[in-house]
């Protein structure tokens, strides 16, 4: 039996996808679940993108050029433009999804055994494209308390070694809905000169942002052109998910070179979601106001209804589509595969992502979960209340109101 | 300044690729190339394929499974039942084309520094995925003089290390249109588990043989379930390059549970892609009797007419679409470069892929270049009217015929 590499044993199961099992029981059960747990938006894709993916003149589906269709670079460059942030097609890469573009700007950065600090809870798959590199993954962790707002600079320097060479943070924030704040990344933007290292900035959200600035850009920092890389994706942005489109952004020469290497490695991003992108890119913006005001109303249910439940603490969520909130729960992962195996209401159950798949540092995020509201408002308040009678019928309920403790099986 | 990692230094420029900013050039000067530079087939994807993903009722497109849609699973699994290769659709694992299959199948392998065994000349890739993961490639040379014949076993033993952690073969053989015997084959089984290594076999070009006997797929190899991985990949079978959509096929549970974790750390391929290609696999066995036969046909032309010019070695070409020959030249590079900036007759001229990003071993395939004979006979029959003038003309030409040397700018 061969041995397994020390990165396969390492990579972590996803903690978004690993109930799926028991979710699969659930329906064959006949049991409908209300999915909360994954960040699949209900939106349609736009119609431009449908239409131009249908053309009936593609006869043969080539490759594409490996940093992507040319024309698409210029499209996206000339976006960025639009919206403040200063970069040519050449600082564009056209990537397989937001995926592909976090985890080449890692890997032109770390060598196996380096260290990437990231802000803890995270989004889980940083976790993944570490264990993938052989790099290690050092968190900064930050509080429900504090509406999870990024940690004063002091706390990133403490974890600074010879070995930390990058910082990844998410902005707005996957599994927080935090929005950083101009001072705070201003903070980021005085230390990775000072210490070398290449500040990574997952802005897949940009779009989903309920505060009255605007996202501020990694690529809008002054004097980061050598030291930024922006990673941006159209998964969330035109819900299209499954097109595994994103892009890789930086003005630093030496490191797109590299990445465009690792891109000719894979060939090519597929080449029919680069087409329909090209046209979607000409969304009108009144398509993103409409879907960000229907998060803003779903988020502003989500609160509402989460903070009327007795021991459920909801932070302030400014942007993304997440929550991640704490629960009067004993173990998260417990709780969510009990709500697909051993919980219904009428039939109905909801779904959930337990908050310790988010966290680096062991033993965190146990009683908490973070909740998707990619649902539409009718789903979501139903939703609430069937989470509101599971915390009351939840044999680990701790804290007031809390049932007699039960062994489980 | 931040530094780049070694992997990012290590990564190679595509030789297939590197080519491209000359071919531009080329083209804006007006002059018309015959690309045989790159394995894109010019046969139409199938219909099926295209009505598939261009169904009206498509409105959100949405991730699919990690590990691939279900539906897909089970009919490549079918697939295989139905050419002899018994696997169940657990045993299938849809990737982000044949690239990722053969980066999963290494990564759940090698740890940074162990090595992996590939015979060369080699697909230029295998090396690029090897930077990436930042493990070593150790070659063992074929050569042009034995049709390219996978080396005896004792050239593999000699050559395996306490490092030494997998085999990665292509077969049919991309570049050198390879097919191996059952012969060579059955010596890879009996060392593969005696030493412990995993046997990782990139088949992508399976139905392009040109021999009388079926390809031999390392999955039926007896004695190799835990140590056998198969790559595979519809860009070429199915003239889907752009579609990115490949298979990591095995019956190692491990392996495949480490390769469905590194899945879903880049959360699915391609949903749509999945779509059709899932509809192209009831394509008729008669489209692909017809596209091999025009490929033979393609690979008689040109080994008929590489054969006749003077200094030119054409082997036995047994598989894929690809040749690697041998030319009266002093440096492929050059030369390639010398066929886009240099050379022109009536308006045209031809490109090809220097063989030395083929080889792992610095100073090999100075001499030789990678046909893809991916054209019609008529341009293909062009291109080497383009190549024999090219030869009679390069300053750089060797052996009998030779012009005096000329310095290179």
């Amino acid at each position: 039996m061969p041995r397994l590499s020390d990165r396969a044993v390492r990579m972590p199961a996803s903690p978004i996808r690993r109930l799926a099992p028991y979710a699969d029981a659930a329906k064959a059960r006949g049991v409908r679940i209300y999915h909360l747990n994954i960040g699949q938006p209900d939106v349609e894709s736009p119609p431009s993108f449908w239409e131009a993916v249908r053309n009936p003149e593609l006869r043969v589906l080539e490759y594409s050029h490996a940093a992507g269709m040319p024309a698409l670079r210029e499209r996206v460059a000339a976006h960025y433009r639009s919206i403040g942030i200063d970069v040519t097609p050449a600082q564009v890469l056209v990537t397989t999804a937001g995926s592909e573009a976090v985890a080449f700007a890692m890997m032109a950065t770390l060598n196996p055994g380096e260290e990437v600090i990231v802000p803890e809870p995270m989004y889980a798959n940083y976790i993944g494209f570490a264990a993938y590199g052989s790099v290690e993954v050092v968190p900064v962790t930050t509080r429900i308390e504090d509406d999870f707002a990024l940690p004063g600079v002091e706390e990133f320097e403490r974890r600074i070694t010879p070995r930390t060479r990058a910082i990844v943070v998410c902005n707005p924030g996957n599994p927080t809905g935090v929005v950083y704040s101009d001072a705070q990344l201003e903070e980021l933007r005085d230390l990775a000169p000072h210490h070398d290292l290449v500040l990574i900035a997952d802005e897949v959200y940009r779009d989903f942002n309920f505060t009255d600035a605007p996202i501020r850009s990694v690529l809008q920092l002054e004097g980061l052109d050598e030291h930024a890389v922006m990673c941006d994706s159209v998964s969330k942005r035109f819900s299209l998910c499954g097109a595994r489109i994103g892009f890789l952004v930086t003005r630093n020469a030496a490191l797109m070179d590299a990445a465009v290497r690792f891109g000719q490695a894979r060939l090519c991003p597929p080449t029919l979601e680069q087409i329909g992108v090209l046209a979607a890119m000409e969304t009108p913006q009144s398509y993103f106001v409409e879907v960000r005001e229907e998060y803003r109303a779903r988020r502003d249910l989500l609160a509402r209804r989460l903070r009327a439940m007795p021991g459920v603490v909801c932070p302030n969520i400014q942007g993304a589509f997440y929550a991640t909130v704490r629960l009067p729960i004993d173990d998260a992962d417990r709780f969510c595969q009990w709500l697909l195996e051993s919980f219904e209401r009428d039939g109905e159950t909801v779904m959930l992502a337990p908050a310790t798949g988010f966290y680096q540092t062991p033993g965190l995020g146990l009683d908490e979960v973070r909740i998707a509201y990619v649902l539409g408002q009718d789903k979501l308040d139903r939703s609430m209340d069937l989470l509101e009678s599971a915390l009351a019928a939840y044999p680990g309920r701790t804290g007031a109101g809390a049932l007699p403790v039960t062994p489980h099986a």
